[in-house]
């Protein structure tokens, strides 16, 4: 596992270390703190975004409910150290799955996007029918 | 469009070098140089991954036929410069398509794990019935 984390500015630096807590502690009652207003959520089952940071919270929160097993591996970032990619492994029934978090901030470190991204096809579909279940009717207001 | 390269060592900044313009060019005949012998293809229809820099190329060479509008985004790099993670858009048909491309290097910088992410589903399910037309039972063979 390599957490150590590339050259983020201070503030992307100080976001991705609170959201690392927030997960360990399966806890994501702070996390609009961490969010823009206008932030867009792009789901790996659908093409359309998701706006405002009440539909990412509200589709985080219910991810991190339906992944069993969740752990964070390797962690990539841009050049200019705006954007983060978070690779993880999870399960979603009796389906293993790897993935990505594909994170961009401001200069303030709000994420503004989040970008999630899931294989294999079989693990991807048990995720898309958990989540439709508990919050599709709910998120499609946001889009 | 971000393709500044995060900090990289020499020998991965190279084969990305060689790689892109490999893409640029549309001809992988190349390809076997920068991937060493036993890398393992991750696809991302299939849990199990497909084994040895033949079927990688295979895989890769079909990938870059079913792409239309391939382009690279943003580059991401782990701190010690020995993953990276290159963000693309593409077209399969009618179907619009986000993806990653997830490279770890060895010290030499030689390819030795490529793992490919694709949203949202619909595309991922179009990508999979393409692939399989041309390569599914070639490939099945290098599990």
């Amino acid at each position: 596992m390599n957490r150590q984390p590339p050259p983020h500015s201070d503030a992307v630096a100080s976001t991705l270390k609170r959201w690392h807590q927030m997960l360990d502690a399966r806890d994501l009652t702070d996390l609009p703190e961490i969010v823009h207003p206008d932030a867009v959520f792009r789901s790996p089952m659908a093409h359309t975004p998701y706006k405002s940071a009440m539909a990412l919270c509200m589709a985080l929160n219910t991810v991190i409910e339906v992944f069993e097993d969740f752990t964070y591996h390797r962690e990539l970032a841009t050049a200019d150290g705006q954007s983060a990619v978070l690779e993880f492994s999870a399960r979603v029934g009796d389906k293993q799955l790897k993935g990505i978090d594909l994170i961009r901030f401001n200069e303030e470190g709000l994420i503004t996007e989040f970008e999630v991204m899931v294989r294999p096809m079989s693990a991807l579909a048990a995720l898309g029918e958990e989540m439709g279940q508990r919050v599709g009717a709910h998120l499609k207001g946001f889009r």
